[in-house]
């Protein structure tokens, strides 16, 4: 708590964080040292940057190639007025290419802790983490756990969980490839939901058995954050 | 019914088509016309392309950017060995990008019938897929036709339908930008299951609600592309 976070959406063709965080309306400022993060909350502690910021229209298409998506990350990584974060967290679309080379190649010179990867139970969701950490490994990011996601539905009528995505495929990867385990998200329209609308989850749904399981991934991190070097 | 179809998968970086079809052991044999795609069944009339084949263990990261990606689409395109097919699908990873440039620009002599859009019921997937739609347009690519995938969960204890990912987002999308709906596919752990291990889904299950939602989506398909001039 306190902390100051950066949250960087690099999926310049799907860009979610915009409304996930209810902030879609805004655009982004210039000042005279670069592009001015938008602020989630009146004490400035968590700044997002996004594609969607600076498209007109929410719906317009980014058609861009690869190259163009590299010069954009750059600029956010280097132009951005960030100002003094404790943390600046990445997100990414799924895969292995431009986005996350671009990522990794502009961030090198700032020894970023590593990345955290999140997979679904299935297996075709844990083929491609599995792909991911081979990245990782020969780009030499640490990779500081992995997240299931999709874990489980618990039915909200007769309270029956259902693996509706296979089971433990996360848990089993963590192990085989020996990085942490930081926990399993569930399915729960409720989270889907505030995603969508851009509603604070964890003000709204206090004592949910899925804020519980997101606290218990956020303990984790915590923890091994605490003990990097 | 008898028809011959070639199935490209475009998703470089992750590659599901080769599980899903239990193939994934196979890989490509090149003759003096080009690459040989996979048969997935004996009369040949199911023929298989995907990265998945060519790379030699299926962890294996493609750490490519944009212009490495365009190249080897050209090739799936340019240098497959498809032979006379009825139909070529292509399954692209989500977005706007390098890979969907690359096949369109490719196709465009061939004058393709047109792109299937699939989203989630999520306000999040619908704007992502409201940008698709976009691409579309610009592009000049007909859209054939919207899915709702994910779509309700039926519990297998009470029989309760959740919807784990909101509602009607797919069929609001296509009132709002006059594509024609296709229908709905429910979350079945069944159907996940059959894509993990490659098992045929129509085999398998016949009669499940879920066949019945996908055979209802192809019978659409079906009655549009007759309609085409």
């Amino acid at each position: 708590a306190g902390k100051k976070v950066g949250l960087l959406d690099v999926d310049l063709c799907g860009p979610s964080i915009p409304r996930m965080f209810n902030v879609h309306q805004q655009d982004i400022h210039q000042c005279s040292e670069g592009w001015l993060p938008v602020f989630v909350d009146k004490e400035q502690k968590l700044a997002l940057m996004s594609i969607g910021f600076l498209v007109e229209n929410e719906q317009d298409a980014i058609i861009w190639r690869g190259p163009k998506k590299t010069a954009m990350i750059k600029q956010f990584l280097k132009d951005v007025v960030w100002r003094d974060l404790d943390y600046l967290i990445i997100d990414t679309p799924p895969g292995t290419t431009d986005e996350h080379i671009s990522a990794i190649e502009n961030l090198k010179a700032y020894n970023p802790d590593g990345a955290i990867l999140v997979t679904t139970p299935q297996a075709v969701s844990v083929g491609d983490v599995k792909r991911e950490i081979t990245f990782c490994r020969k780009t030499h990011i640490p990779v500081i756990g992995l997240i299931e996601n999709m874990s489980g539905f618990v039915c909200p009528n007769c309270t029956e969980c259902t693996n509706v995505f296979s089971k433990g495929g996360g848990q089993a990867l963590a192990k085989e490839y020996h990085v942490p385990f930081l926990g399993c998200i569930p399915l729960d329209p409720e989270l889907s939901k505030s995603c969508d609308e851009g509603k604070d989850f964890v003000e709204h749904y206090e004592g949910s058995p899925t804020l519980q399981a997101i606290q218990k991934v956020v303990d984790r991190l915590v923890k091994i954050d605490r003990d990097l070097p």
